[in-house]
């Protein structure tokens, strides 16, 4: 077993992440600061809120932590108020979005795990849980989620590293190490996709 | 009482229809194989999994039945691989459609009901579960869904079907029976509707 | 303490409110009665059913309190078949549309404060339970939720209407003057915001 202490800095990591990116795209859309909280709440929290749901898990993660509601407050402040965090753009949305996806994508497996679910529909909250949010974010400001848009891999990366988290899991015996390789994995194959443009299908094909 | 074999062949039926409409409508989207997966998963499981969570049933129907993600997986993929599947076009969505209505609809009504819940109250849960996949569906691709459609009635057949169940189960004391009548009406209904194009309103009232 | 009796005509009063705007939205949006139907039932319970389900409170408000869907159904008809209401303008939104705000914004902080919350926790359970609803009803008719529009402050009101709820509670030591203050200011400085058009952000800022 990993200590709660890595799950709580992962957690975090991954709503600081997550909450960055929906405030670069709510800027981009042109949201007051208010919105602009409210997209990065339902962006950081929206997966985590969803997965608790579904597994009937209460209380909510962020009502049980309510520094997290407080971070992102404090996070869209410095945002606003601070001039070179919000000359950020929409390129740089990219990273933070992977690390939300590889975090989120990678505990929610592990919490269905442990709850004892199977290999399957853990594999499935994880995907649920790391691309949720960001699907909130991006259909709240009018764009095409990430999860549907064919130009680039996005939940098959997510649903790909459960997977090698389980075997990594079950082989080493290890849930810190398969958790570490899990969510690298995750984080290095999206960017790896952006940079190269990595499809699963063709446009030829797609519209033949 | 019905058995429950029945209410499984049921809902499997439901299942693969929702999801062959799902699949249909994400091809048209022009969506890649994951999208057409998360189409079909969301207009399959989403109305019964909103039901579910309304009525505080813990686990989910496809948590407690992972043979069902599973069978939508195959469908994916049998339906991406397989050419005269893919063939099937944006008319062959009204069948599917229709029939995972119908038995969604007398599907939630019956649970409500067997939780002890008014009629009223089970035909609102049996609207919900039968029309919220395809309202997603819709959403998630970009069409109007069928509910907020002017074009031809559907969530009204959803209710009455309903209520002809209620009554029919209240006058015949015969479930199974009941749950036919139900759901046969609410295809047929709904297949002559599309058909006839029978509206509530006419355009010149909506107008006036 | 309140009497449980004020609690229930608020609810009453927020949900009528509410319901209204949804028909009058859903009629410019050119729906058939059911669509005006289903679009006032998730303006008036939505916002409530979100809270339930955040707070685990079940069974949900509108399931254990029936009689409020048949009012909404029986507000529909009257709205679709009466003509002086149905040649309500969407100017004529802003009012119910400000008494839904004020009243769920309120009712959602006061119930998750019962809960045990904190004030900040209770405060973002107000704001979710004031203005969902409402959004729901905007996204669904195609338009942009009030939330999330620049034009005029909303959420930001009930934000500071609810820690204004509290303060008075701490201080007077009476729940239901609390209430009344927290509401009135919520729909008072609403109405204000749309006749002066009060922003917090002018487009100048929004563009440099």
């Amino acid at each position: 077993m990993h200590s709660p202490d890595i799950l709580y800095c992962l957690e975090t990591i991954g709503i600081v992440a997550f909450a960055l990116s929906g405030m670069i795209v709510a800027r981009k859309a042109n949201m007051d600061p208010v919105g602009i909280f409210a997209i990065a709440f339902v962006t950081a929290l929206g997966g985590g809120t969803l997965r608790d749901l579904i597994l009937d898990n209460h209380p909510l993660y962020w009502i049980n932590h309510q520094e997290m509601p407080v971070l992102i407050l404090v996070m869209t402040l410095l945002f606003t108020c601070f001039r070179p965090l919000s000359r950020l753009r929409e390129s740089n949305i990219v990273l933070p979005d992977a690390i939300g996806l590889g975090v989120f994508s990678i505990l929610g497996a592990q919490f269905a795990l442990d709850q004892g679910h199977s290999w399957f529909i853990a594999s499935l909250l994880g995907v649920i849980t790391g691309t949720f949010g960001g699907a909130l974010r991006d259909t709240l400001c009018n764009e095409v989620p990430f999860i549907f848009r064919k130009d680039q891999i996005y939940a098959s990366i997510s649903f790909a590293g459960c997977w090698l988290y389980f075997v990594c899991r079950w082989a080493l015996a290890n849930d810190t190490l398969a958790l570490a390789i899990g969510l690298l994995f995750i984080v290095a194959i999206r960017l790896l996709a952006v940079h190269f443009d990595i499809r699963l299908q063709r446009d030829a094909e797609a519209h033949g």
